[in-house]
């Protein structure tokens, strides 16, 4: 049995065989073609800090593949506070196929993972998001990296440079993982202070990424500028500080024009115009945060398939 | 694509269908008998007001249609604070096939609308209840307007008597609006201070409502005598004050023998018995406030498949 | 039509038919065999009182029948607030098919079901726990009490001894009303000032049960021992209180080996390690926890099949 608690729990296989798999899914979707994979499984998801996005692209998901979602939300932090967590893993997975969990430190979704009989998914945690990552660079294939028959080639990814703009945060960490695995290069910017921990990534070399000082070097030549919120979920007491640290680091005009002529971008939302990002830049033709937000759907359809049913067709 | 913001959206003639498709979609429900036109179809709730009525229909009758649903709660007012409501239309229309929404301001609803992929249902605003007044001509039709083959005959509403007691409020001017197009007349009555303002419900000639200083008169020769709860939600700050300029707004049995002899009570729910009616109205044999509940589910289940598939059969 | 409101509320018979469906709607789960007798039903579950155990296994077991629910919220003790239960009831009863409700006080579940249209259940009240009885006694008879075809037998039953070591709350008065109608006796053991309420069951005569004022006489001999937290759902602001007066009601080894050699542990959960129940016990050879939180999901199959199809089969 499988959990995808971290980018690196799959290999570069693995990758292959789900962006394309998200590819026939998403097709079929907007072809209001069936695809009931899952019928009579249950996915329980809990909840320890707010979701939009998260929430609707797994539950909308989930019944689109014909199965059923148990929605349980906790108070902040709840989970391991009525019970152990091992004793709650034990209970919930006895009773449904498959959970999903929204949750702070890393160490309790791998807690849960332990002592669960079914897979668990990170729906993000303080250390990463996977899902997100995994719905970006399908974006990336979609938009740039399709093979003659139209199929998404991770190929293409290699040797091309993903430029992260903002905090050395989950999404940061998750992305160093990604280009470890799937051989592109992370060109990482932060503000002194935000720096992105080589080790919490678990990285050994750094070939598969640089740090600059400055956010335009980081750009330079890239095919993707990404950022995130300045301020992310469970940080909220540090936004005074935070805004003034990241005044620079808002992804403009001038540093989508370093780079490359036809480079895209991405924002895993919600975006704060004027922040992190200008309105010319995220509402502009290079974006495609909207594309970005479905495919969250369409990814976890592959994944929550693949863990339960393994590579298919 | 069309959306449901307000009970003018619809012309006469999609009520007509709505009315012979609802009384089709119940017969089929009471007697246990299939009707799974929106299977593989998500409908996303967002409810920024709390809600028992509206929830249980939608999402009951979704499930009946074979569809599925995703709840999503926000604190007061949240819709366009995390990010523009612009955005989140955006996202949420990419996933789902049908929005409905609960919120405060009728801007806000407009707004989302705007920007949807999907069509988007008005579960209430401060301005408007456009499936209430639905279930409650509905349930109208199915008492007293039948026609020789059992279906409900729009035809009789023509010149008939609505009597409104007590609040100008969303209710009220959704009456408007249904009276200005179906062809009867809204009696209204409400203290001073608590006027309907024609403006909002956008009626040009005032020919489908009167007004009344004195709700006795309001009520005289009315085909159906309705009211709501003094104090709206959003409004509670208000309520001692309410509840002093309302004294004399209280359904009772000598308005109800005002009435004409046939005259059926209704009330949106929930109710405050000894406050805008009386136990002997609400709980009499002219009430027909649990069919009108329970039509909210089977007007909601016909409208969502309008939306969807447009008119059936 | 049947409510579900205490255990005495069903007879011999119907338990044992019960249990042997459980035994086969389990065997199904096991084998990914369907099992959809309830496709086109809902059920509301309204909860009071926070549940993660009861949520997952009512909300999980429903979709694996084929039917839908819908999950709603109270703020604490709602229900009655906003409108009277009985007008909750009738609505809510239209719209749905069947009805779960945890809440503090059983006249207010008595209250829904005298006005409801459709079966109700009793989630966990103040008073009784009857889905946790249910589940309880089918995991005795899995592990203890199966013929020799391997289907649970109730006649098992009779003659055995259950010692029930703790609080005389809800799960107390729900065991005594089980060995009433079952044949089996309850020792009970409380600290002094929680001792069980014999008229609170309902009992007539103390055939079978007895109190014991010490928990290994109580124990001596028994065939299951169990327990539950010292401070159940509500009582939070007795805790420092009931901490001391309960410090020599924790199920321990002793306790364990004055029961009968092969006697089983149960334990409703959440568990306080150290407080009713020593880690070595609940997580040692004789526990059966796990299991018995799973049969919550099949014993209330069962139960709902029950409820709205009568005996199947």
């Amino acid at each position: 049995m499988k959990h995808y608690l971290q980018f690196s729990d799959f290999g570069a296989d693995e990758y292959a065989y789900l962006f394309e798999r998200a590819a026939l899914i998403k097709r079929k979707f907007k072809a209001y073609e069936r695809h009931q994979t899952l019928t009579d499984r249950t996915l329980a998801m809990i909840f320890e800090k707010a979701s939009t996005r998260t929430r609707v692209s797994f539950e909308a998901g989930m019944y689109q593949l014909g199965g059923s979602v148990v929605h349980l939300t906790t108070g902040d932090s709840q989970l391991g506070r009525a019970e152990p967590i091992e004793d709650s893993a034990k209970v919930i997975s006895r009773m449904v196929d498959l959970v999903m969990i929204r949750t702070f430190e890393q160490t309790k979704i791998e807690a849960f993972a332990a002592h669960s009989r079914v897979p668990v998914i990170n729906g993000l945690t303080n250390e990463f998001h996977p899902c997100q990552i995994l719905a970006d660079l399908f974006t990336l294939l979609e938009h740039r990296g399709a093979n003659p028959q139209g199929k998404p080639d991770p190929a293409f990814l290699r040797g091309k440079t993903v430029a992260w703009v903002g905090d050395g945060n989950n999404m940061a960490n998750t992305w160093l993982q990604a280009a470890d695995i799937l051989g592109f290069t992370v060109h990482v910017s932060t503000p002194s202070g935000y720096e992105v921990d080589q080790s919490v990534a678990g990285i050994r070399s750094s070939g598969s990424y640089k740090v600059f000082a400055n956010p335009m070097d980081a750009c330079a030549g890239a095919d993707l500028v990404t950022t995130d919120v300045w301020t992310s979920m469970g940080y909220e007491a540090e936004n005074e500080a935070r805004k003034k640290a990241f005044n620079d680091w808002c992804v403009d005009q001038d540093m989508m024009r370093a780079a490359k002529p036809d480079a895209l971008f991405m924002h895993c939302l919600p975006a704060h115009r004027g922040e992190e990002v200008e309105a010319e830049v995220i509402d502009g033709p290079q974006s495609v945060v909207w594309d970005e937000a479905e495919n969250r759907m369409h990814v976890q359809k592959a994944l929550m398939e693949y863990l339960l049913l393994g590579q298919q067709g």
